[in-house]
Order: structure tokens, then sequence, then C-alpha cells
């Protein structure tokens, strides 16, 4: 293998151009879902093909109906394995920000009292700070080897906080472009600070709006109560019947295809020290609340669940107004694992729900995403090159994690280019991505970076032996 | 007893200035809910002591905390009955506004194609229409005949619609100027257009608003969906708990004090040609919603009731957002009938949702009100006499109904001035109270008028009898 040692060096001095740089990019207020900041998507968008045209990459900033895609190519060796990397340049709101210790858009290094930093910004996590450690990783590489060891397309989209909806049809109509060996995503945690970790399970998601109608206006509960249907009632009735008291979901057929947790993964998890108390504790919550006999992580990472994210309806605000409303509005949520269909699992909910509804009432639903889980192919010899890379990095072994989260691009890539995603990334459980002073630990912006001198080596370095992937 | 002939014939040949009157008080707009109003609302105060006072009332505009009392007396002849009448000049707001036809507080009169008049404006059916029909009976009283045939007070408040908690101290703190023989609250419907009627029941009500609090903060419904306690889902099950599935409230001696509906008034229920199709059609429902076995009118003239008046937690807007919220809300109203007691009533709801929030969760409740029903005493000869007076009036003989809503004066002048009160309103179930293009019968507004001219000289008449009801 390649000795990426130099490589390593160069990055360790060249910090304080990296974070400027950084810093550049995080001042761009690219988010994405206020139409008002699309001038600083673009922006951002523009700012970052440049930075990748001065590595050598063929960089180009690529129109969507929303905000723009950036695409860019580096060819590495002959023969060489072809990694997509992905992430995108868009922000979450910063609201409420007066919560912020400072401007959300104004990066800064903050100290710890243990001597640690830390880089606080909208974006310094999410995912700005994450895609960077690979572009800084593909610059010194670069600069030191006069190349990358590896073929090289970067794809970082605008829209990931907002939808993602012209993703798709873009890989579509660029799927010869973006085919590749391998993908690596850099939006995703380590174990803890010390540990890397490797995500080997994404649950699939399924997200359901609805609305019972019941009279065509709002009534007068003095008036009309116990006479009138009450649509949150009829709401309230869906809701709580979507569980059982043992916290499984009711639906039927829900659990087809729901795997047992795999015994050596099951084992890894054991080992990891996991605790209810910590992981419940952090938020200020002790009773783990999924399935019965299931802990925290295993409730999270390896089993489905039925989630209600939001309810409105009638008057809940300040005073008493004593109304029944006309309509009740649910979004509700399912986090999904192995086989599970989401599809079918729409089918039941919304049987069940129409079933519960007074035929003077009415239900209308609307989709929202509808994803398969995703289960990675641990055993494959780019999962194995990568988690021994990282292993090198941290002096530590990297874990297989679960997430409970839903990643779509990866099910993307896997339905449009077939091919499997690494995900690998440095945040952590506290970087308050989405809330106000988001960070990003330092050390994971620069051992981040060092991580993925070394996955390309070690990538690129297997072809010499023959494994390339594809 | 006095023919009041010559006062009506005063009332409907002046019934040009009393619009012009009642136009004036329409104008000012007397939102007691919104601060911005509150200047309005003592226009609104000042203009009907002053109008009062233009008759002969002894009338002056008493300070609150929040807006002024009108209170305004007349001595009536000696030995003569004491009548406490109350209404409010306040209204609601006039959102959506964009749905009226014209401008809320530009009143105007409205002609049917079948000949018949509307006034419509805020507050023309709610209650300033209303309240007018008996200022201008005192006022054509004192026209024709010099003076009123019974001690009159009126107490005007301008707090009905925005809580009315300045209300009750008030009446405490003028209960020697208050004390009467009976009331009158001019602020209910008719039958039908054609029919009059007194309200012989209201139910109570208690008024609950609820918080349920989990995690510290909104979290990822990825990273812990299925791990941490969701809001949401416990709320659903409080709430689906309160009643069973034949619409009983579960509660723990909720039905304590619940009477029979008495065979007399069943029957005279029975008579009136009530239709669950008619009375639910009109809002877009056909099916009675309440206790199996019981029709609509029973349900919210004589049963009990809880409903949910509003929920509201996690995201439930345009999109998705996939979080567990940290708090769940909700408001619940009971309605009670009999000898229910509303404090009972509240400890029992509190301990059911209590056992049903998790130990590392909590819940925090705000008590909005909690009165009892009120049953008017049909028999006695206040209310016999109030009966035949409407009946000369309106040609059809008077119906003692109930009525689903809660009037918390009536209560209070029960409880604090030991006296009962004739429900009598002119007012239409199709008035649109509360909503856009609120309306008032011109009907109501004259016969109205002349019903209390009938009423006020039977109920001073029955003096002379020596059947002072005090």
């Amino acid at each position: 293998m390649t000795d990426p040692t130099s490589v390593l060096d160069r990055l360790d001095s060249n910090r304080a151009a990296a974070l400027e740089r950084l810093f550049a990019f995080l001042r761009f207020k690219s988010i994405s879902t206020d139409p008002a900041h699309a001038d600083e998507c673009r922006k951002a968008a523009d700012w970052l093909a440049a930075d990748l045209a001065s590595i050598g990459f063929d960089a180009r900033v690529a129109p969507t109906e929303g905000r723009p895609i950036v695409i860019a190519r580096y060819d590495g060796p002959k023969g060489g394995p072809h990694v997509l990397f992905y992430g995108h340049y868009d922000v979450q709101p910063v609201d409420p920000v007066h919560l912020w210790r400072g401007d959300p858009f104004e990066p800064r290094i903050e100290a710890r009292e243990d001597g640690s930093q830390i880089i606080v910004g909208r974006g310094a996590g999410d995912d700005k700070g994450q895609l960077m450690t690979f572009v800084e990783a593909c610059r010194a590489l670069k600069a030191v080897t006069g190349g990358l060891p590896c073929r090289v397309t970067i794809l970082v989209e605008g829209e990931e906080e907002s939808g993602g909806k012209n993703l798709p049809p873009f890989i579509a109509a660029h799927a010869a472009e973006l085919r590749s060996d391998i993908a690596i995503v850099c939006d995703t945690c380590m174990w803890d600070k010390q540990t890397p970790a490797i995500v080997a399970m994404l649950r699939g998601m399924l997200c359901e709006k609805l609305t019972i109608h019941a009279a065509n206006r709002d009534l007068h509960s003095g008036f009309y109560g116990g006479a009138a249907a009450n649509p949150l009632h009829i709401l309230a009735n869906v809701l709580a019947g979507l569980r059982d008291e043992t916290g499984r979901v009711t639906l039927p057929g829900f659990y087809d295809g729901v795997p047992e947790i795999p015994e050596h993964i099951r084992k890894q998890w054991d080992g990891l020290g996991f605790s209810d108390a910590a992981f419940l504790g952090e938020v200020g919550l002790s009773i783990p609340a999924g399935e019965r006999g299931m802990n925290a992580m295993q409730s999270v990472w390896a089993r489905p669940t039925a989630e209600v994210n939001g309810i409105r309806g009638g008057y809940a605000g300040t005073g008493f107004k004593t109304v029944i409303p006309a309509a009740a509005h649910a979004n509700v949520s399912f986090r999904l694992v192995g086989a599970q269909d989401p599809l079918a699992i729409r089918r039941a909910f919304r049987a069940r729900v129409r079933a519960a509804v007074p035929a003077d009432c009415r239900v209308e639903f609307e989709g929202h995403g509808a994803s398969r889980a995703t289960v990675m192919p641990m055993d494959d010899p780019a999962f194995q090159t990568a988690r021994r890379a990282l292993g090198a990095e941290w002096g530590r072994e990297a874990v297989f994690m679960g997430c409970g989260g839903s990643i779509p691009v990866v099910s993307e890539f896997q339905r449009q280019l077939g091919i499997s995603t690494l995900l690998i990334g440095f945040g952590q459980n506290d970087d308050a991505i989405h809330s106000p002073n988001e960070k990003y630990e330092m050390t994971s912006f620069t051992k981040g970076a060092r991580s993925f001198v070394r996955i390309l080596s070690a990538l690129g370095e297997r072809t010499g032996e023959g494994g390339q992937t594809a």
C-alpha cells in the first residue's frame, strides 16, 4: 500500500488554509427551504465548484428545477475503482436565532475547557464540514502525489434539507456519469468521539399526512357537542390504535420482512457499552418507549416504528375555544427495516384509517416519501478495506452500527446505479444539527480528512491487488 | 293586566329610529379578546350608558380590570318585582374577514327573496341586537306610560366573548345593587323562526387544558423513534380513552348526578318534530355521534359529553418534519347536566391522565371554567307568566327547551344572588354568530322588543295580583 504519511503531514501543516476555506463555505446562507435564499444556495454551489476545479476536478454547477447540483469528476489511475462521493451544501433554517451564541453564518472556533475545539456555525456539522473533509483529502492527495488514487466523482446537492425531490431524476438523467463501484456519503456520526463507525443499516421510511373532515364548518361544542362527529376524537382513536400496549405496531402485515438482528451484529452492539440511561438521559428521559424487551439502541437501529410527528386541529393556543373543528390533521411516519414494503404498509395504514372514519366523515391522505430500509454488504471487500483504514487513523476498530434515520440517496444509489454506499461520517450525537449553535468537532474535521486520505489510498491500492469491486 | 297595545304600537311606529340606534351600537368594533380594541369597547359601553340615561335610567360605566361594565337602574312602582337584565356589548373577532359580504362593522339590512329582512353585522345577533330588544322595550314603555312596570336593573358586560373573568367578582362586589327577584338574559335562540322558547336547562361546563411533556427538546424521529417517549402518542391514548365505543364517557363517577330526562319534557320535545337528518344535515353530517340510543337533540340538550376542542404538537403544516416533539397540547371540555360535580370530574380526569403518563414524562393542567348545569324552575309563576306573554306575541306557545351551551352568568346569578334566570332570546340557529356574515332576523328585533314589552308588563301586573316572586 502506498504510504499516505506525507499526504497526512500535508493535511496537518495546511490546516489553517483548510479552515479558511471551510469558513468561506459556511458563510453562504444556503438555506434551501427558503426561496429568499436561493441566490445564496447558488453562490455556495458556485464556490464549491470553483474550489473543486482549483484541485483539478472537472467541475460544473448543473441546474435543476430547484437548487443546483454540483457535479465534479477526477479521473484516477487506469483500472482503478470509481468512487462516487455525495454530500449536500444546503443547510437548515436558523430559527430560533436568538438562541445562538453568535451569528449562525459567521463561523468561529470555540475552545472547551479541556483544550478541545469546536467549529460553530450553521452547516458546520450538517453537511459542509463533513463534505469538506473529503474535499480536503482529495486536495492533499493531489498536491503530494500529483493525482488521486481512484477515479472520483463528487455529487453535492442543495435540497437535502428540503425534500430533495430533484435529486432522483437528476441521478436518472446522469446515470452513465454517476455509475461507479461504490458510493461514499459523509453525513453520519461516529459511535463516540474516539470510535469511528460505518453505518451498516439504515431504516427506510414511509410518511403519511392525513386530514379527517367532519362537519362542513367549525361547530360550537355547546350546540353540537355530543351530536356531531368530532374529527379530533376520530383522529385520537386512529393514532392511539397504531401501537399496542407492548409497543408493537398493529397494522396487519406490518412485521412482514422484519428480520431478527443477526447474531454477530447483536454481539458487536452488546460490546459497545450502550446504556439506555445515558442515551435517554441526554434528552431528559429514562424509560425506553419502544417494543417491550428491546433496549433503546435496538429499537432505533434495528426495529420498525410508527411515530406521530404532528397533530393539529381546533384550538389549543392561549385561552380556550369551545369548538368542534371541521377537520383534524396528523403527520405519521413509519421507520422500516429489513424487507418491509413501504407501499404495502401505506395500503394497510390507509385501510385502517378509512375503517375508523364514520360514514358521514371522510379522510384525505398525502403520501410523503416511501423508501425501503438498506442493509449494507458488510462483508464486501471495500467495506472491510474502509474499516481497516478508519481503524488505522483512529486507533480503534470502526463499529458497524445501525442508524435509525433514513438517507434516501442511499436507496437511490442502490436502485438506480446498483451500488452500495459506505456511510462514513465524523459527526457526534451532540453536534446540534438542525438546532441553534450547530457545531463540528475540530478533530472530526482534521481526522475526518485524514481518514479519507487513508480510505481513498487503500481503495486505490486494492486495484493493484486486483481487488476492484465492480 | 295593563293593555300594552299602545306601547307596542309605538315600537312599530318608531322602528326606523330603533334601527338607527342599533346600527350606531353595532359600528363600535368592541372585540374584547383583542387589547387593540379596548378603546372601542369603552366607547360601546359609554354609548350604551348614555342611551340608557336618555330613557331615564340611572346609568354608569363601571371599570373592571378588563373591559368596563355598564350598570343602570330604573326604579319601578313601589312593591313591584325587581328584574335584573343581562347582556354583553362585546363581540367576537371578525376573521376570516374576506368571507364577509361587506364590512363587519358597517351594519346593513339585507332582504331575502321572500321579502323577509335580516340585519347583518358583527354583533347583530350576539349580543347587541338581542340586548337592544330589551332596551327598546323599556324606551317604549317609558315613553307611553311614563315609567316601567317593574324595577329594572340592567347589567351589560364587555368580556363575554373573552372569558368573562371579571364579571363574577363584579357581581360579588355589587350584590346588594344586583339582588333582584328574577334575571332575564337575552342571548339564546328561539326554537325556530315562528316559535319562541325559554331555555329550561343549561349544560354546565368544565374546561381543561393539558400539556404532556416528554423529552427536554424536540427529537429527530430517525435517531430517537422507537426509543424516546412520544407525547403525541401519550396524548392520543388519553383522548381516545375518554369515551367508549357506545359514546359514554369512561371517567369513573362521571355519570353521578346525571338525571333521566323528565317524562313531560321528553314528551314536549318529542312533539317538536326534531330530525337528526335536518339538524346534522345543515352542517354536512348525518350520523348522531353521541351516546348510543340518543338522538342529537337529546344528546345536546340533556346529556353530558367530553369533547376535544383542540390538539397541537409537533409539525402538521405543509410538508413533513420527522420530529418527536418535546410536548403535546390539548384542550378538552366536558358539558355537564343535572347534579354533576365539575370539580369531582376535574379530579377524575386529571387522575386518569396522570396514570397514562409514563414516569419519565409529566403533565401540566390548566383549568378553565367549572360550572354546574342549571335546571330552571319551570313551574315558577314568573316562568309561566313569561311563557304566556311570549305566546301572546308570537301566536304559538313558547317551548321550554334545553340548551347544550353553557351561560356561566346564569350559575353566578343563582350562586351569588340566589335568583333564577329567564333565558329568553330571539336568535336563530342560522344566525352565524362567531362566523362571517353574522345576522339577526328583523322579526327577531321587532317582535323581540314587543315580547319584552309584554313580559315586563305581565311581570309588573303580577305584583298587583300579589304574585311577586321574591
